[in-house]
């Protein structure tokens, strides 16, 4: 098989969780190029030194190894042009706000919602890394950051509001089908569904409904292992 | 001249101020389409009543009404499709997410910081409708909405954080040259510098960066009557 992508797996190797691997592993549904995943732990930093980093994704092509979701999705974009991610170079920079919007907003959004839960769902090898260097990050434990989440979810619904507006009047960011935009805000959900049991929306929320869509839409998505809120 | 702009103005004719407006009269400026613009008031909803409604921008182009920015635009980049303002189906597509994020997040963080500026800008005639039918919304008086900006404006600035990154990377959110997706989120910055004083900005953010490089490429935003901050 040409194409093989580094994904990070919980404990059960087929509980995929990144949001960054899953924008690529639905780039490569979009443009229906056959992968083999191989299940990568945070701590297994051995394993993908060869691309000259320690983060997934990660994706060899024949002898060419690509890191860091926008490289990837551009690298897909040109090297295997049919069915395109961006629709041309505007589609492009736009979807640059998208990936800023949800790097900054929405990610940092879930994280106190979903990180006990992602914490739960980590091979053991990983827990003790996983733990320090986010509790540092955050400057407190996971507990903590997590603590009021029934109360820390209204803000958080109504930060999705530029996405909801939006899916009020179209089916998909990328419009009537969806495109890369789409697969970066639905990465994030993915990281969430994947890890969480926790209810991030009402189920007739805009944005609840366009998330079934792309569930529906992909199989790799709506059949990998998760908790249905 | 075929196309005529009806574009809000304050006491002064020449001073243009709404967010809606700017986006359209940047779009004819980037289809380097001439338009005579007619200064108009909240209170001549009679001089407009032929669109069909009382809001601004109303655009004629010769026997056709059009009323809206969105449905503005869009009739333009149809009618006169040569230096596309979307990029293409999916550009205009993405290019609703910055509106929607303009319109709920950057708009309503504006409001609390220029409000009050914008009050003092109005024509004597529009004054005492605008006081009313904005306090209402807001449920508050002007001044109140308006008090401790120079706190709030750490939290406005926060809010730039997804424009800012998508700057940190590229000239225009369209990419190395402006399209209406710039021009929907620079209205917002244009509606405050045509009222208020106020400095939103430091002089070296990604942002007020942006900004200066349009107000530099557009002679019709550049020259109008403002403040520098």
């Amino acid at each position: 098989m040409a194409l093989t992508l580094y994904d990070l797996a919980g404990a059960e190797p087929n509980r995929r969780f990144s949001p960054y691997c899953w924008r690529i592993r639905l780039a490569l549904a979009h443009k229906q190029l056959p992968v083999e995943t191989i299940p990568w732990r945070f701590t297994d930093k051995d394993v993908i030194a060869f691309s000259g980093q320690g983060r997934v994704p990660v994706l060899v092509d024949a002898d060419k190894a690509l890191a860091g979701s926008w490289t990837i999705a551009n690298y897909l974009e040109q090297k295997y042009p049919d069915r395109s991610l961006f629709g041309g170079p505007v589609g492009a920079a736009l979807t640059r706000f998208v990936e800023s919007w949800t790097d900054t907003i929405l990610q940092p959004g879930l994280v106190p919602l979903i990180l006990v839960d992602v914490f739960a769902r980590l091979h053991e090898k990983d827990r003790a890394y996983f733990r320090a260097s986010r509790e540092q990050r955050l400057g407190m434990t996971l507990e903590a950051a997590c603590a009021d989440r029934d109360k820390r979810v209204i803000g958080f619904r109504q930060s999705l509001e530029p996405l909801r507006t939006t899916l009020r009047g179209q089916s998909f960011l990328g419009g009537e089908t969806p495109n890369y935009a789409d697969y970066i805000v639905f990465g994030a959900f993915m990281w969430a569904r994947s890890t969480s049991p926790f209810e991030l929306m009402e189920k007739d929320d805009p944005v609840a409904l366009w998330r079934g869509r792309l569930l529906d839409r992909f199989e790799v998505a709506g059949r990998a292992p998760g908790y249905d809120d």
